[in-house]
């Protein structure tokens, strides 16, 4: 054992505030490493398979890495796969990662160069005393303290009774917000997120999404999402019809001697682009600026 | 041009009263090959990109032939890609198939021997005069009928502004339900499927999930995604304390005299095996059947 060894509680200059508000929170956390993490914010957990495909140690670490190296705390249970790959990806962009354990500090489970690193750049953290050793049920039970220290949970890959959907129940109750990211319905892996998106979790596709959430500033214009919508293209008679008014489809047709299916095709053709966008009442408005488009009425 | 050409309009025995409530319903059809199958149900539209992935092909394929050998119609509309995959993969199996088109169903586009198979087979649709060439603007006109005549559109694969969004809107618009097939971020082809779920779009991981819609039997078991729930474990001492009581997790904490933590972690454990249920008010109650689990809060 590396470094020194300590013991918090809530009146710990450190101690995290945010499980103050959890249904029973830690008494006590025992931590090796820097306990100023915990004072910092913001912090985002990235959890997921123990065994992840190559796109989910992809995913794991580009995620893992844009965040931290953005200055966001990588929160994670130090776990094979996913876990492991976000701790070492915050690591290497020499970001910040606490892990939080099912085991006591100072005997950290997995062992090894990672959790002397976490211990060492980062920090590990247990609710369980010194010499603990690590047991099924403490898993769960130890998910609720990672995502209790997070901000938002972003879960990158797990079967469909994973454990990562118990940090996304707990993250859920305590009111943070869940992420899934999505993968192909033919990889069994994938199960687990898309139960997650069934359930109300946000899809992700790109760290840049979190921005806003974290106030991290601007989404990162090469991986953020939000792409400027095309407003280089041509002014119709169509849009030129809409400078300034509201009309309805109908109206627009009847205003150009047009067919209202051609119309519509072409209202559909320019909501899509972001030039129009339709408010109540079957209502078409232009838009001057990039615009994020929306289905409207949903399934 | 081996089949005859049909001209249908509302008076016609054919003529498809689901288009009846849509926004300006087309005035006439015109039709190739098998009419019948206008008044035929359920159908389903599958949709989706010119250039699909061997991920999109393979599902469109398992789509189309799930949901045709099955007695479902698949709509399309005979473009390269999803489409032909879908409308080849009915005829395949034997089963039904209907083709929307943006020209005459006298010069079908793309021509070939799919657009034979399916004026021979199945069905070729059009609103537009025989004789009419394709063009741009007809598409996503066309779209609207592709949604009209179905109970629901699954989109396969889409980039980010593809046609098939069109398709879906129409379809949200029609009161269709609409479901997307998620697919890898790091795959351009699924932002639109990723897009259409975060606005609301339906999750859909098999075309077994759409058997209850389309009132077509039980979910086959080898593809429906409902799988049966771990219920054969052994009864806990906490399966016990619940059964025929509905108590808090912090009374089972009590009555078993065990730290809350862990009853609280044996319960979401619990839970995600479909054997235990969360009510509201912080109850749990015993699940004796198989049984959804759904994250309860939410995102």
């Amino acid at each position: 054992m590396a470094t020194a060894l300590h013991r918090l509680d809530g009146s710990s200059e450190h101690w995290p505030g945010d499980l103050d508000s959890i249904e029973v929170p830690p008494q006590q956390l025992w931590a090796r490493g820097r306990t100023e993490l915990l004072a910092a914010h913001p912090r985002v957990a990235i959890v997921g398979s123990r065994g992840p495909s190559p796109y989910g140690q992809d995913q794991a670490r580009r995620f893992a890495s844009w965040l931290a190296s953005r200055g966001v705390t990588i929160v994670s249970g130090l776990a094979r796969g996913v876990d492991s790959i976000a701790h070492g990806a915050a690591l290497d962009v020499g970001g910040d990662t606490i892990a939080v354990l099912g085991c006591g500090v100072d005997r950290p489970w997995p062992d090894g160069p990672l959790a002397e690193g976490v211990a060492t750049r980062g920090l590990l953290l247990s609710e369980f005393e010194p010499g603990t050793p690590p047991a099924r049920h403490h898993f769960p039970q130890r998910n609720r303290i990672i995502s209790g220290l997070s901000v938002a949970v972003v879960v990158i890959e797990g079967a469909a009774r994973s454990g990562s959907l118990i940090t996304a129940r707990w993250a859920a109750d305590q009111g943070r917000d869940v992420f899934a990211l999505p993968g192909r319905v033919d990889q069994p892996l994938a199960r687990g997120c898309h139960q997650l998106l069934r359930d109300g979790a946000g899809l992700i596709e790109e760290p840049g999404e979190l921005a806003e959430l974290l106030g991290i500033g601007d989404p990162d214009p090469d991986t953020g999402r939000d792409e400027a919508r095309a407003c280089d293209a041509p002014e119709t008679a169509l849009l030129a019809a809409l400078r300034g008014e509201t009309p309805t489809a109908r109206e627009l047709a009847t205003r150009l001697a047009r067919p209202l299916t051609e119309v519509l095709a072409e209202l559909a053709l320019l909501e899509l682009e972001g030039r129009v966008a339709r408010a109540p009442g079957g209502l078409y408005r232009r838009v001057e600026h990039r615009h994020e488009h929306g289905l409207t009425g949903g399934a």
